[in-house]
């Protein structure tokens, strides 16, 4: 499109940004950083763990980041990081910064450093995850210091080369936002932590156990779910950025450069109209139509754009909502009410695989949902923009005005074969009983049908037009919720979407429900002869009903103890229907007990 | 397009059809017919209708044509001769027959012709349906000379003027083969009624009655969903023909006419693969390579037209097995196996709307189904054939091999990441026990999951690619079914054609329930103490069970009777437990049998 334009537009363009090498080079930053993320991973077994007086299975590990009892901020700015490392990744010619690009690299040598990128990435911002999970003084000052020489790099990086030829000149630096923003985050967080671990609150080593399995009241959204939402917005943000400046940026340059020879051009091509014969010396309003068309394709484009993103937040939120409505009524054993057939709430292989994939699935349909809506609803905008909003305006290009103008009989004709038909159906053909309808005037039913027919395949048509819209529609706005599947009920979990979130929840719900969380920290107070005293197992779950006694059972005989166990199991499965389907197989396998409490070990 | 080839060429395509007048010019042959339609109209009630002896309610009446028991072929074939008038009518300059039609004609008279035109021929061909209801001999013997008369004056309309210069010289003839085939089996018909009411069987009037209330064994499928079906079938034969005669003929005859020039132009726009310079003299290759893509290009177009009719056809097929599941299943009660929330099976305004325009629905789905179906795979089977066809068979334009050659890591990667992520989740983070498994390792599990997440990111990125192509292809395949919605579960009756379907089975299923229907047959005898004895009302509808004893009720004393219609009662009410729910309705309302007995009049 550029060689329209004259020479000096196309260079003001192209050639402004020069070529900007920054003060610390992501090689050089690389080649600093990786040694030191692999020496951290050496660390934490050894030197930076928690002397350890419970189990070995209790104690804190540097693996355990998915838990749910966590620094979930933490967590979800790691994994922000690591998808925007991501997002960079797939455009940029170096994916893996610790080997030079050369133009001699063959493409397939290119596309397997690539590759490796995808594995490094993850390994070179572990040290970041594994700090906080660790639990200890030392290893939050190492979290300090990881995160402020990191975040103080990047910050480094875009101050010294603001600009860069990529696409658009500030794209680089506003697809580095999240990552840098994930950065002063942790770098936050870091030091709150350290902090927190001198000042007043000494935690022992029990309440270190305790805050494992801490209970809180109200509804807790699985970390999972919160890492998957966190992804699909920064998805959002990529992918509209991206849309953004691959698009407003050209049509802009075009809009500027645009010259009476080629307004010419289109006004004998007829795309604009025009009152005097093409003369190009004359051509001053149809120079001005034209870059009003332009901009008018820019504000659809943009206004599409913002439509798009509210969207798609709007439907993530939504599945938040839903997420907790299903986990909710699938803890009470309400299977059929979140699927349409029964299913058997146990971890299996495709489940498992489900549940890895789930947050990197949420996040490439948010991508992928926000570039089908972002066509169709330009397509849509440009559609009413051109056809109703500019016709309306400037009174030229009025067929869309004149087709329905001549087709009005039609129109008329539809609307009233429909309300006779309505008022025929309420007045004729139906008559009013006090408790019940029934069908009458059979004859006159059967004669008004065939004769309708025909204007009713009409009408069909339009009917038939409307299910294609509002499916596509559906589709399109749905195309980022996992939780619904866009087939129909029969065939729903081909959906691989919905297929995915089917199984996410069946480990959801089969590792963290409430009732057998309540149930592992009794067996840890248990366990402990010097536990506190006075500890009130609140409710963990809304709609969910475990009391516990307010004093210890450790108190208690062990007769008296056993009564009231039992009774609690009884209250507890009266309240908690679901659980009853797991108890007999639980009781009948000599392992059970175990698995019981290796499924809520951290 | 024509303008590009010589002119002799140009004319032998477009000005070889000479205009054609039939002897029997449309309008002669609709100024005569319409009267004898109209004068018909005013016999039956007055001459034909048989002489009556029940209540007049039971009396035979041309309007019963929608009637279960009733001439079903007949009645198809009449909505099918109206159903490829209106196709030929919206394509036709002539909407309306009896107006002539002059240049000179406003656009908007034009378009108030083309409506009454709608409305006309029902009217116009009503008499063809009303002879056979009517059930008597003189009708059926006016009803054989209006057949015949159409008959004759279609064929030998269509053999006078074989050619016509609209679209191709035979679409009109082609289209009119729909109406030939039905007015044909409408002249065989009626001789056979004609015949079958002289021999052999003297049907008396009981004998009538009885038909009415004819009990076969076996599903019948409902009179509306065989109209709806035929009409589909029609419609996709229409469509077919017009997708067909509309692109090939041209694709053929630009085929012709391509000469060398454009095959330069083609080599100059890349469009061509061609290793000698672009010289007009020298291009017998170019040119063959030319045809050969135009060739491609009109067998991919027959291929999807052909695949795409079979998959409508078959997709109608899955419906009328769908509905006879449906049905059977209404009829037992199990409503939520029909439909997702509960419904009450009653007549109401809306079902009796959806009920008239269902077959009308069905029609006009059916046609833009195809619609929708050819562009799809038009699109896909270009796409096959030179992306990968040609290229493998030429060994030029191989893009998409290259494309995929270089991209092999990125594939590898990801079958790997997936395999691994499978094989880790069997071996390595299941236990299987005896009755269960459960989740362990969940250290390493949290560590794959994180390390695995960018190139989950890009297997999510596939997986949406396949939730869109198969979301997409699912909703092209169904769209012409109405018994399947094609947005999700919470919302499926958004869909316009499910919401018809759902209303539609809420009329069928309260007017013909067979125990209801049987239940008639007994009251009917009962008021005919000259009834014929020893009739078994067999079971009507598979899975249903209601015994009639072998002789009939007026023999027996009142006493006993009473008791046997209790223990009936009783029996039927166990085996058709849908019934309860109106008893008690039925019997709180005084009006309530009378209301019973007029649903199942004829």
């Amino acid at each position: 499109m550029r060689d329209f334009f004259s020479p000096s537009l196309s260079s003001m363009f192209s050639s402004v940004i020069p070529d900007c090498d920054p003060t610390i080079s992501p090689k050089l930053y690389h080649i600093c950083m990786a040694p030191v993320s692999v020496s951290i991973y050496q660390v934490p077994r050894g030197r930076l763990s928690a002397p350890t007086l419970v189990t070995p299975s209790l104690a804190c590990s540097p693996a355990n980041f998915l838990e749910e009892e966590g620094n979930r901020g933490l967590v979800a700015a790691v994994f922000g990081i690591l998808f925007s490392s991501l997002c960079v990744l797939v455009l940029d010619k170096d994916p893996l910064p610790l080997v030079a690009h050369s133009s001699q690299t063959a493409c397939s040598l290119w596309s397997i450093l690539r590759i490796l990128a995808l594995l490094y990435y993850p390994a070179f911002y572990y040290p970041l995850l594994a700090c906080a999970t660790v639990g200890h003084r030392i290893s939050y000052l190492v979290g300090c210091l990881l995160s402020w020489c990191h975040c103080v790099v990047h910050i480094w990086q875009k101050v010294d080369c603001p600009q860069s030829p990529k696409i658009y000149r500030y794209y680089s630096m506003l697809s580095y936002i999240p990552i840098i923003l994930c950065l002063v985050l942790l770098s936050l967080w870091y030091p709150a932590l350290l902090i927190r671990s001198f000042t007043g609150q000494e935690e022992t080593l029990s309440k270190e156990v305790m805050k494992i399995h801490r209970v809180t009241r109200g509804f807790q959204i699985p970390l999972k779910l919160i890492l998957s939402i966190t992804m699909a917005v920064i998805a959002v943000y990529q992918v509209a950025l991206l849309l953004l400046v691959a698009v407003v940026p050209t049509i802009q340059i075009v809009r500027a450069g645009m010259t009476k020879d080629i307004v010419v051009l289109l006004v004998q091509f007829g795309l604009v109209p025009s009152e005097s014969p093409a003369v190009p010396g004359d051509m001053e309003k149809e120079l001005n139509t034209v870059k009003y068309y332009l901009w008018s394709l820019e504000v659809c484009y943009i206004c599409s754009l913002v439509l798009c993103c509210l969207l798609t937040c709007a439907m993530l939120l939504r599945t938040l909502v839903m997420h907790r409505n299903n986990l909710k009524a699938l803890y009470q054993g309400a299977v059929l009410d979140v699927f349409y057939k029964a299913h058997i709430l146990r971890p299996s292989r495709q489940a498992i695989v489900c549940w890895m994939s789930f947050a990197a699935f949420q996040t490439a349909f948010a991508c992928l949902g926000l570039l089908i809506q972002q066509v169709i609803f330009f397509i849509c905008s440009v559609g009413f923009t051109f056809l109703v909003v500019i016709p309306l305006q400037s009174g030229t290009n009025t067929y869309l005005f004149k087709i329905i103008q001549n087709m009005w009989p039609f129109w008329l004709t539809l609307v009233v074969a429909v309300i006779v038909q309505n008022l025929a159906a309420h007045y004729l053909f139906l008559e009013h009983h006090s408790l019940r309808k029934e069908l009458t005037n059979r004859r006159a039913l059967y004669i008004v049908t065939y004769l309708l027919f025909p204007t009713n395949v009409l009408v069909g048509v339009l009917a038939g037009v409307w299910r294609m819209v509002i499916s596509g529609l559906y589709n399109a706005v749905h195309f980022c919720q996992l939780d619904i599947s866009l087939l129909n009920r029969g065939v729903e979990t081909f959906d691989p979407g919905y297929h995915a979130y089917c199984h996410y929840l069946k480990i959801e719900v089969s590792q963290s429900h409430p009732v057998m969380k309540a149930f592992c920290l009794m067996l840890l107070q248990l366990a402990r002869p010097g536990g506190p005293l006075g500890l009130r197992a609140s409710n963990v779950e809304e709609g969910e009903t475990f009391p516990l006694p307010t004093g210890g059972m450790h108190g208690h005989r062990r007769g008296a103890a056993s009564g009231r166990a039992r009774w609690w199991l009884a209250y507890t499965l009266l309240n908690n229907p679901s659980l009853i389907a797991c108890r007999k197989t639980a009781l009948s396998d000599p392992t059970a007990n175990g698995t019981q409490l290796s499924t809520c070990k951290p």
